[in-house]
């Protein structure tokens, strides 16, 4: 029984950190990807709204690439169970009640898609003021997921 | 004298502080990029190359319009002065040759930009065997990169 015991023990605290491995890899891709993410909007936000004057097309074109790609990444999948504690490059800012709201989430989350899939095709274009205008959708799904499910600081 | 000196000391401070702080963002942006990178690249890596059977043509094409968006998102910019030191997420690991070597470099990310486009194109025929060859050539312009100017860990 002893023995017994032992190896449950070891192969119990095995999976734990096998587990807990897989979570902070999680919510380390994820701080990853939305950081990215924020440098990206953010060189939109500075060409397009705040300073007009250095508005340059082909950096503009490469954010919105940047941004669109990472909405498409499939991050979602980087919200496994146990990611609402834990730590990955800092400890994690979702909220636990991300488990109890999907289907907002998932409506957050389509409508991002959408308008990042669009805010790419408006900078293709290369008018400023359509980026603009486009940039403020997505920003407002930035903030309705951020309100929703992240912990403020 | 002594007042002139505290105000020098304290606008040499003050700008000193400013530039760390820009040093901190360049290292934890680009360590956020590549980060995001990796977890892409992985992605393809097990569908195309370690386990075919589960090859989905859909998520192998959003991974590799997410490595190409980030190889086109000017990473070079975040290697300013000075960033060869410092904490982004974590301490840096740019080798300080980094500016000594500005010829190789620019030739890497070249190639990789190249690559990496290629890999978008070889993804949307959906090809397992085309994209397990293309990604391979994507994977030696990182290790190129790496070998010159990333400390090893
Ligand atoms: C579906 C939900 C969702 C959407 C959409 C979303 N975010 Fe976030 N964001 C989060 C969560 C949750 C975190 C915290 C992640 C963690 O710490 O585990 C986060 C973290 C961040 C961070 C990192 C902040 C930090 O803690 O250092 C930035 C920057 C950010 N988001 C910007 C954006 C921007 C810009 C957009 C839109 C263009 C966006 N996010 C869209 C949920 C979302
Ligand atoms: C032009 C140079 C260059 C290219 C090309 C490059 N890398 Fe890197 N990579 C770096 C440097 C430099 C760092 C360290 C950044 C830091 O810590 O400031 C890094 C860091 C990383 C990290 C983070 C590792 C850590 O310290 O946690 C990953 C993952 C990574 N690279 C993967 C890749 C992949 C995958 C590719 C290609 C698809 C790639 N890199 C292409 C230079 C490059």
């Amino acid at each position: 029984m002893k023995l017994k015991l032992i190896i449950a023990l070891a192969l119990g605290a095995a999976t734990t950190a096998a587990m807990a491995g897989e979570v902070e890899d999680q919510i380390r891709f994820r701080q990853s990807a939305y950081s990215f993410l924020g440098w990206n909007t953010a060189k939109i936000k500075a060409q397009a709204a705040d300073h007009p004057e250095t508005f340059n097309k082909d950096q503009v074109i490469a954010a919105a690439n940047a941004v669109a790609a990472v909405a498409n990444s499939g991050l979602l999948s980087l919200y496994g169970p146990g990611t609402d504690k834990g730590t990955g490059w800092k400890a994690t800012r979702l909220k636990p009640e991300f488990f109890e709201k999907q289907d907002e989430v998932k409506e957050i989350e389509a409508t991002f898609i959408k308008e990042a899939n669009e805010l790419q095709k408006v900078a293709a274009n290369g008018d400023p003021a359509e980026v603009k205008a486009q940039f403020g959708k997505v920003g407002a799904t930035c903030k309705s997921c951020h309100d929703l499910i992240r912990v403020r600081e």
